[in-house]
């Protein structure tokens, strides 16, 4: 994790009624916009603002990577020609843009970056139709996934996930998603105040890399699993997401729609498994 | 908090080595669309929908009123003519439509809809113009705002908070956002699987109620302090917020820009203080 993920902040730490003046270790929360270059139907190319988020500067061509591929816009790594940083620094000296440029064999569907996402004509909004919504997008078949764990390395994730992560230890801000594999050992990590954010760099860094499907790997998050970790997590072909904290309803149902291992409230020698229980041994 | 924000799944717990098949309370995390009806400028009445966003369900009106007014698209609770659940149950019995009817009076910018939020002519995409734009929207001058607590009482209210948290304590899987006044007294708290969601229910509980600005008013959130919920408070007119986890910088430097006090890492007798401490006595 590079240092320009942290900034010092001048700030009054109140202990037991006395009151000192500190300089303290904070997480950098800016916004990032991705840009899109891609080939216009009609011929010529053209260029489209699709999103801004707010993350923690660092990794920000993982972060476009992995966020158009886990939204569907792009499907593998050759869709990318060209990623970069875009633009003039702000006056705080960082670069908020990517631009990447797409390859002219990629259809974007520009309606489809409009329309929501969560929606189907079979049951109108409902956990239901999300599910249905991330099938449609999922390429991977997860089922037969042999990946699996024994039950006492996976209680020492959360550990080894909170060892890797230097700047959490400096600023307690950041969420973290490490990729380990099957002896347990965490081979990559992400960080990021955002925790769809820091998932999303991890899977732009195996996507560049052309390891996707991650079908030999699971993945440690450092707080709760939602159903968008989830949806992620599942569009990378990973068969193992294992949380710190809790899961949510549709999460579960999804790892179980799915076939994904989902294990939450992991600690060492106690944890919970909420789907496909057999890859943890 | 109704009972309608958990569910009873059947899980595997482990222990020590040994599974066994235990029921478990999760938080419910399913879709919930926004849809708005109001005046066309050319006459007669339209519909629109604007937004879909993961919650738990339970005081959907009050999500949906809060989201209107902390995303600048109404400005007071008069705006609002009708507010209800829409449409027939999905399969599980939830209503996840929520419809607002808008006043005649309400010109809604339909391009403002679209438009990104965080980018300006002034600085392109930057904490700066993400400052900007939270200015555009600012309706309240917190700066003259008499509100302030004792030092003492700041500490203990993570714990008030906790022991308000019925889902939570069932589940460990709700973020949480509760309303103190100047003795540290929690007088309301919602729960939500996003901690966006848990601070606009609160917001929206208190703009039904004619209670902004929220002047007399600080809020704690059970978890960190980003950007977007110190937009969301300001907008609320909220002079203090306090966190139990770690701010960003984004969210330290909105605090200092608009007046407002920001408390972090909050714990009995131990505390930072990032923005306006003279009103933490």
């Amino acid at each position: 994790m590079r240092a320009s993920g942290i900034r010092q902040f001048e700030i009054d730490r109140v202990e037991g009624g006395a009151a000192s003046t500190v300089d303290d270790a904070i997480a950098i929360e800016e916004p990032l916009e991705i840009r899109l270059g891609y080939a216009r139907p009609e011929g010529g190319r053209g260029e489209r603002s699709i999103s801004i988020t707010m993350r923690t500067p660092g990794n920000d061509e993982e972060l476009a990577a992995g966020f158009l591929f886990t939204e569907g816009i792009i499907r593998e790594a050759a869709d990318i020609v060209g990623i970069g940083p875009c633009g003039p620094p702000a006056m705080n000296g960082l670069i908020n843009v990517v631009r990447v440029e797409l390859a002219d064999s990629v259809a974007v569907d520009l309606d489809r970056l409009e329309r929501h996402f969560y929606t189907s004509s079979s049951c109108g909004v409902c956990g239901k139709s999300s599910l249905e919504a991330v099938a449609v997008q999922g390429r991977f078949d997860i089922n037969e996934a042999g990946f699996h764990l024994d039950a006492g390395l996976l209680g020492n994730l959360p550990a080894a996930l909170r060892s890797e992560q230097s700047a959490f230890e400096a600023t307690g801000g950041l969420h973290a998603s490490g990729l380990f594999d099957s002896s347990g050992r965490i081979v990559q990590v992400r960080e990021d105040v955002g925790r769809h954010n820091a998932l999303d760099k991890l899977i732009g860094y195996a996507l560049m890399r052309s390891m996707l499907p991650l079908s030999d790997y699971g993945v440690i998050v450092s707080g709760r699993a939602s159903f968008e970790l989830l949806q992620k997590a599942m569009t990378a072909g990973l068969p193992m997401l294992a949380a710190v904290g809790a899961p949510s309803s549709l999460a579960i149902e999804l790892a179980r729609e799915f076939d994904m291992t989902l294990a939450g409230f992991v600690k060492p020698d106690l944890f919970n498994i909420y789907a496909r229980a057999d890859r943890v041994r």
